[in-house]
Order: C-alpha cells, then sequence, then structure tokens
C-alpha cells in the first residue's frame, strides 16, 4: 500500500510541482543504517553505543565522513556536537537546523537517533547532488549524550551548567570528560550558547517510541509538542504490625489504600478527553516482609501531557482522591512534589502544517500526537520554532534490541523532513 | 475492676477450695521483671537482649540464681536451655513442663518471654515456699534462642539440623557459636531429643502479641493453637513499557491486577468466618523506575489459621481472582508457593478447659484465641499435650520498646498458670 502510494506521488506529483519530484535515496540511507549499527553492536543483538564510549567515538568518525560527502562543512563545538553547514544563497538569513543523536541507551536499538541523523544527512546529500541550494543556510546537528540529558542541545540553548557536567555517564565517565572525548572542550561551553533569533528553525526526524503509528497502520506523526512531566511521591501511613498477631479489623495498612489510588490513577488519567499518560512506576511497602503488615506504602506517580494545567487538574483530583482513601482507611497521607523540571515544548503551529501538507501531498496517513519521550527538539524548542516528525516503530519498541523501522517508514520520513525544509525555505522570509 | 475481681475471688474462693486461696506474689515478680530488663537495655529504651549476646550471658546467670532460690534443681542441656527440676511425689510420672524464653527481638521489649519465663519460676517458688509437692515432677525451661527461630524448643522434639545450627543469629555468631557461649554443645544436640510421652504436658504464659484481649478489655487468652502459615509469591508479567510514549489504552500494565489482588486478599480473607489473618506485606514492581510502565509486579501473601483447610480454601479463591484478573488485563500469571513448613499446632483440649475454667473461677473474664505468632509451645506440641495462656498486652504491640503488660495483668497470668499445674497434676494420672 504505501510503496504504491510513493510511486503514484512520485508519478503524478512529478508533473505538477518541481520539488515535489524530489526523492532521497532509501537503499543508501539503509546502509548507512546498517553500517551504523556496527558500532557498538553487542552479542545479545543490542546496541552498547552508550555517548562518549569507543563506539560513539568511531561510529562520529564515520559520520563525519557522510557529512564531508554530503557536501557539509564539518566541524565540532565545544559541547562536542557534530555540525555540519551548508551555505545558502541568502547570507543573511539564519539556517535552518536539523538533527538527532547517534547514541543509545545500554543494550539499546538502532533506530532511536540514527533515523533523524542520517536522514538529515540524506536530505544534504540529495539536495547536494540534484544540485539545488536553498535560500537558508542548512544545518545538520547530531547532538552530544542525548539518552543521558539532552546533553548536546541544552548546551547549545544555554541549560547546561556546571553542576550537570561533573554528572558521570553511562560510559564511566563525567559529561566533561566524555565531552571531551568527542573533541569539545567543556571550559568553553558558555560560548556556544544561542539566543531566540539564531537559528530560523529545528527540525528533527525520530521514531515514533509508541504504538499509535504502527496499531493504526499510519505512516507520519506530525509532533504536537513534547509533553511536561510531573512526578509525586505519595506516602500513605499506618501501622506496622505483626502479621500474624494483628486481627484484620484492627489494622491501619497502607497497602490498601495505596492500592486503590494506583487504580484511580489509571482511573483519573483515563477520565480526561485527550492522550495525557499516568503511570504507577514504582510501588515500596516498608519494611517489606512477608509477615509485617506495612507501616508505610510509597508510590510514585508520574504524569505527562502537552498542556501542564491539564496536568495539574489531574493531580487536583488524586489529591483529593488520596486524601478521601486515607481518610476511609485510617491512615496518614504524605505528598512530595517530586522537581523534574520538564516543561511542554510546543511545536510551531506553521510548521506542523507544512508537515502534515506536504506528507499528505506525497499520498501519506498523518496523524497528529505528542511526543511522551524527551528529545533534543525540546530544547531547540527554547530558541527557535520547532517540528517534529514521527514514524512507526514496530510494536511501538524503543530503548531495546527489538527497535525496528521499515526502510520504506524511514524513507518516507526523510523525504518529508526534506520537503518540509524545503517549504519552511520558501516560506521563512 | 480486676483488682476488685482478685480480690472476692481470693477472699470467697479461699472458703471453699483449698488450692484456690493459692496465689503468686506479684511484687515479688514484677521486681525480677524489672532486674530482667536491665540487661541488655539501650538508649532507646529498647531490650537489646537478643540470644546469645553478652546482655542474654548475663541474665541467665540472674535466672539460674531465681530458680535455685525457688527450689529447683538447674542444668544447661546441650542445647543452651537453661532447665530446672523440681521433683514429685511420684517419681514414674513424666514431667509437667513449662516456661518461655528470655532473648528479645533486636531493639525489643521487655514483657514477650519474660513473663512467661518468670512466671514459670514464681510458680515453683509459691509452691516451694506453701510447702506443696505436686505428684508430677515439675520442669521449668528458659529455652534458647526463640526469637531466633525456637531453636533451643526445636532441639528438644529434635528437629533442629545442622543445616539449622550455621545460620549466623542476631548476635552475629552462628546458632552452635551461639548455643556453646550458653554452656551448650551442639554437636550433643540430638542426645538431648525428646519423644512423645517423655512430657506428661507443656504450658506456656505470653502476652498476647495482638490487640485482642486490650482492646475488649479481658483478662486470660485460652489459646487454641499456634497457627498454621502460608506463603505464596504472585507475580503479574505485564510490558515493561515507556511511561511517556505509550498511550493509556496499549499497556499491559500489571500494576494494576497486582493492586486489585491486594485489595481481593483483605476481601477474600475477610469474607470467611473465623480469625484467619491475610497480609500483602511485601509489593515490587520492576524495573521499579518511575517513568517506565513495569513489566512485572510481585507481591507476597500471606494466609495464616489454625485450618490448614481454611487457608487452602482462600488461596483456592485468591488463585482464581488473580487469574480472573491477569485475564481481564491481558497479563500473564505466576505463583509460586513458599515453603515456610510452619504446620498448625493444636492446644490440647482438655488443658484449653482447664484453664478456661481455673481462670473462671478466679473470676477473669475469658476469651479463646489462635496465636498467630509462633511460640516455643507449637514445638513442644509435638512431643507433648500443650496450653497457652495469654495476657493482655498495652496496644498489642509486641516486638517494639512499647511492649507493656500491667503488673496485675502478668500475676493473674501466673495465677491462672499455678492452678492449671495443679489442675493437671491431679488429672493426669
Amino acid at each position: 500500500m504505501k510503496k504504491f502510494l510513493i510511486l503514484t506521488c512520485f508519478i503524478f506529483t512529478s508533473l505538477t510541482s518541481f520539488s515535489q519530484e524530489l526523492f532521497v535515496n532509501g537503499d543508501r540511507l539503509h546502509k548507512s543504517l546498517i553500517h551504523l549499527s556496527t558500532y557498538g553492536k553487542n552479542a545479545a543483538g543490542g546496541s552498547d553505543r552508550v555517548a562518549y564510549s569507543s563506539h560513539d567515538v568511531e561510529a562520529r568518525k564515520f559520520i563525519k565522513d557522510l557529512m564531508e560527502k554530503a557536501g557539509l562543512e564539518v566541524s565540532v563545538d565545544f559541547a562536542g556536537n557534530l555540525i555540519g553547514r551548508k551555505a545558502g544563497k541568502n547570507p543573511s538569513l539564519k539556517p535552518i537546523s536539523f538533527g538527532s543523536h547517534i547514541d543509545e541507551v545500554p543494550n539499546g536499538g538502532d533506530y532511536d537517533g540514527p533515523v533523524g541523523s542520517l536522514g538529515a544527512i540524506e536530505v544534504v546529500q540529495t539536495l547536494s547532488e540534484n544540485g539545488l541550494i536553498t535560500d537558508h543556510p542548512l544545518e545538520v546537528i547530531i547532538f552530544t549524550n542525548e539518552e543521558g540529558g539532552v546533553v548536546g542541545s541544552r548546551a547549545i540553548v544555554g541549560a547546561l551548567n556546571q553542576q550537570a557536567l561533573q554528572v558521570v555517564s553511562n560510559a564511566g565517565v563525567t559529561q566533561a570528560e566524555g565531552i571531551k572525548l568527542l573533541g569539545g572542550d567543556p571550559n568553553r561551553i558558555s560560548e556556544i550558547k544561542r539566543s531566540p533569533g539564531d537559528v530560523a528553525a529545528f527540525l528533527e526526524l525520530h521514531i515514533e517510541q509508541g504504538g499509535n503509528l504502527y496499531n493504526e497502520k499510519l505512516d507520519i506523526g506530525v509532533v504536537e509538542g513534547i509533553v511536561a512531566i510531573e512526578w509525586w511521591e505519595f506516602t500513605f501511613k499506618g501501622k506496622a504490625n505483626h502479621a500474624g498477631t494483628t486481627p484484620m479489623n484492627l489494622r491501619k495498612d497502607p497497602m490498601l489504600p495505596a492500592s486503590k489510588l494506583v487504580l484511580a490513577v489509571n482511573e483519573i488519567v483515563n477520565s480526561y478527553e485527550g492522550r495525557q499518560v499516568g503511570t504507577v512506576g514504582k510501588i515500596q511497602a516498608f519494611p517489606g516482609a512477608g509477615n509485617v503488615i506495612p507501616g508505610e506504602v510509597k508510590l510514585n506517580v508520574e504524569v505527562r501531557d502537552l498542556s501542564s494545567e491539564k496536568i495539574w487538574k489531574i493531580y487536583a483530583d488524586l489529591e483529593q482522591r488520596a486524601k478521601q482513601l486515607a481518610a476511609e482507611a485510617g491512615v496518614e497521607l504524605d505528598i512530595k512534589h517530586i522537581e523534574v523540571a520538564s516543561k511542554p515544548a510546543l511545536a510551531d503551529p506553521m510548521i506542523r502544517e507544512i508537515i502534515k501538507s506536504q506528507a499528505e501531498k506525497m499520498g501519506f496517513s498523518t496523524k497528529s500526537l505528542p511526543s511522551g519521550a524527551g528529545h533534543d527538539a525540546q530544547e531547540m524548542a527554547r530558541i527557535a520554532p520547532m517540528g517534529m516528525i514521527f514514524i512507526p516503530s514496530k510494536n511501538g519498541i524503543s530503548h531495546a534490541p527489538e527497535e525496528f523501522s521499515t526502510k520504506e517508514d524511514i524513507a518516507n520520513g526523510i523525504n518529508v523532513l526534506l520537503h518540509t525544509i524545503l517549504e519552511l525555505d520558501k516560506k521563512l522570509k
């Protein structure tokens, strides 16, 4: 079905629009993706290409080479970001930037990051071999250590402080040491800070990391924004007691209200319209012995949505319910808001519209949806109009060796990226 | 009210029955209890007299002295049990044995064990100073390391194997090493094994370790038996996934059926008549991160009752419910029965009747109830008709510095023990 769509769109749109007949080389992209996956491939079939590892360092040499072949002028900034520039016709314009990352979580997959990174290079390669020069300068960014805290993009927007640089990464070195391994200079990071206006637009192509597109058999996800995240720790405090000698009716067992709150999180989150999610990923009983009625049960509640207002409405419902459950059980309740400092990052409405219309022009089915996961794009949104393009990921899996997107879906996504850039190049003047 | 009962029973029963006018010396007992509490008292007001500690060793010297003063011939058996014997009129009869322990859990209280131990000695002291000699020999046993696995009583009934002797105790030494510190000989433990018929009856006085007597303002608990304990580990297996990118309707979150099972344990256990208890003391989500939908949730379910049959009926209900919950949630279920090897130990019906009638003769209110906690009596029940007497414990607290029973309640319990022994001495011929 999708192949048919590509062919038909190629045949028919080529008659009506010059740019629309331009397509990336899916086979070439696929070969690069396969080659990149060899850097850090482990025995279990997963990728151990964590940021700053020798695999990451080696893979970046391969990427730099690809960038240069695509006609980009490549440099490494002080944060270790690999940056490729291609001049535009109008030197007074700010660059249209796009890219992603190539580092992975430990035992991760081959698509989360590489699709957007290699896709960005393929866009430039396609333009170069077709002799096309945009008005805006183009900039491909392969960010430093996305999986370990969007380090490279935070550096670019000036949100990476000295404390963050001392955090030890998955490779066992601090961020500062790791950045040096990539050719950066942690002492000069403040010099690369960009401000609003410095970048014309930022685009990122990425696998969905969720099952929406895959399950609904859709081609392209038009990202509405990257959700805000809030965490709370709910603690129900009863009375620890002997599980054998304390009659059922004399217990103050915090497990009961805690269990009811788990169910309430699900019920309340689902009671709102929209795509918000709520999760209890962690629960612990204290002292946590099979023969002791717990004295305390702690559970972690996470709620994500594009709207902070909706998140706090959900919290208000949860707080009320938790108080009611604690009172009914005769136990105490303590709620702690945990700072995860993740604000929503909305995609630019015009860019969303361009992504959607370009995808539809090529005959792709689309869906507007939030990104539940964090991306470099969320940081870049602080300084530039931002857009993200999602492609389907098999069974919605990411961060695992089973991560997989088809060659065709990847090519579709890059074609949408390419034509979104060309359209933006026209409109952003 | 209780004081009034004691006085009236003293005045009136003394006119009708010789033995009924015999009472222990509550003040003397209280002084011994206070003195014993000084061995191992910590800064927090709790008792650190764990088995085999220097506090335990020193306290046993004090106890041995008390036993000798009461007219007992004292020895230490190969398991370190402190044993005091007083000959009866009929040397062909087997002894009526009674006693408890003086070791405590770390930061424990002053009553769990000491009440029954000092009470047993007080019974003999009272008989001796009144010149009373029973037909049966009497035997006071202060067991070794009750809190660390009823070690002394298991040795006496031949249930302590070599493996158990190598287990490290709360004092940091192995059971074998600890037994040596108490004057025993771990290599000769098999020599002290007794068989059914070797002991005429075994009695133990103990604080309730539950709130039944205290809350209902009752004087004496007539123990029906020591409950059986069964443990199961229920594991719900869903699909670990990204808590941000996985829509609510595409989740296979095992937290939901697990939480429902917690509530079902409470509901099902309460749906049966009787005093069974059921507890979820431990629950764990894997991987257990706030931003990951758990792939697995494990919970430990414990059920206790005097009837193993009822426990397994409850389990059958739980199993059925858990399967239903797993099916509804689309997750897998795995149930593992955990061997805790605790069979029910029923009290001897005749002894229960004697305890009840003797208590009532003295004007005490009584309640028949199971012991939800383990005791040396449960081991001794393997070789002898067994009976246990409970007295109220303030707020049902045990194994904590707040453990407390009134001087009066303790004296009441010892008086019931004394008269139960005298009545048994008559009946067991």
